[in-house]
């Protein structure tokens, strides 16, 4: 039996007000405990782009200098997570907006230079997450809400995956629930005919998946996402699903629109 | 025997990096349950300028409207709030970083217009501030940091008077602690002499109030501190402490440096 949700929705719904206000609607319907982290969005680029910041990008990934941690710790961990936790509120869910450096849930380490100095990005661990902190938060009846932002326990913000930050939550509270881990994409899941957007698969298993393989029916996009679930599950998390934003709630019940993998 | 302290410091220590870190470590260092509430600073103004904002006033008092609410929005609840944690993190404090929309520990009613439309500023009633979530994150051994911040349930961030959210919490916490409210400023007390800035009065009832007042002793700055010292004690706080940032560690102990009201 599933007890907590936890919950990756992307930037690009972020980016657009209609879809955002829709999924936090659904997002604040689903019963019990659930945790929401949200992606970035362009926002941060535009505003830095004001602040006449330039963007730096090295073989087509964001570096975070010192100028663009500010810009990220402002707009996702102040503009962006605010606004969503009032939104969500008006909708009836106790959100509270969180980064990994608040009661110092996700401490991270800053990723070591190699061919590339990324800047001030955070790698995760599973097992470095407060997941005592977060879970005294869900028993009072909270839904926290976090921004793709960790630290380094020494005062440095670090611009994180938010995609690896859900897993590390996912992992690290399945020591203490039963865990399916959402992400949100711009499909309604795995596409057994990449075109054709509804010929979803509702689920996949290690044998399935082989066998999905050998067919050569999954696309490249896919099957890192699906190797990242199958480490999830590995690690602990009960379920991982994949699928659109707009049925983020039908995809917390047992007959979900999404791919459920296990 | 007070068992929680609700301490307000203002934007001039934000503002200033050395003097902050020194009063961080200060806060950091305080034995028990703690709170802290930052003012704002000049940031947002400087960030609200480069992103083209016109700062407006209306009688020397600042109007939020919807690009500025943005602004202070992304600045105290981001930026600040977030590198306040951060830093209090690694002194050894459990710090969690909040706005008054942050599970709804704050609501708060958008000032009506009368002569002056102040925008998205809000007011706060002690009696709506939910102490019992708040209760729950300090006995699960976290130091909640506010953000002068509040919401007004319908979605809508309000910028809010740190001095005002300090208060409020005081009060509707002293139904579940012995609080003292402790007003950083850039005195060290209320001074018996105002050419001598080390003319500390250090204990201030009532009686001695009366006192002071009728000796023309008070100046017209501390007339009103004072009055809003006695009218939280009234709501409940079992003691006002006014003093200096630096001043902030000892003023938590019996043998305090400022001005305890009581």
């Amino acid at each position: 039996m599933i007890d907590l949700f936890v919950i990756k929705v992307g930037g690009n719904v972020i980016d657009n007000p209609t879809l955002l206000d829709a999924f936090l609607q659904k997002f604040a319907a689903i019963q019990g405990k659930k945790i929401l982290i949200h992606g970035g969005g362009k926002i941060a680029t535009r505003i830095g782009d004001q602040l006449g910041i330039q963007s730096n990008y090295v073989n087509g990934r964001r570096i975070t200098d010192a100028a663009t941690i500010d810009v990220v710790t402002m707009v996702y961990g102040g503009l962006v997570n605010k606004q969503l936790v009032a939104k969500l509120q008006t909708n009836g869910c106790n959100a509270i907006g969180l980064t990994g450096a608040d009661a110092n849930i996700i401490p991270a380490v800053k990723r070591p230079v190699k061919e590339i100095d990324f800047g001030f990005v955070g790698d995760v661990k599973p097992e470095d997450v407060q997941s005592t902190a977060l879970k005294a938060l869900l028993e009072a009846g909270m839904t926290p809400v976090f921004a793709p932002l960790t630290h380094d326990t020494k005062g440095q913000i670090l611009n994180t995956n938010a995609d690896t930050i859900a897993s590390s939550l996912a992992i690290a509270l399945s020591a203490h629930y039963n865990v399916r881990l959402i992400y949100c994409f711009e499909k309604k899941g795995v596409l057994h005919d990449a075109n054709d957007d509804n010929a979803v698969i509702n689920l996949i298993d290690r044998v399935i998946y082989e066998e999905l393989k050998a067919d050569n029916v999954l696309t490249d996009g896919i099957l890192p996402k699906l190797e990242n679930a199958f480490a999830a599950i590995e690690s602990g998390v009960a379920e991982v699903l994949i699928g659109h934003a707009d049925d983020v709630q039908s995809n917390t019940t047992d007959t979900v629109a999404g791919t459920l993998i296990r």
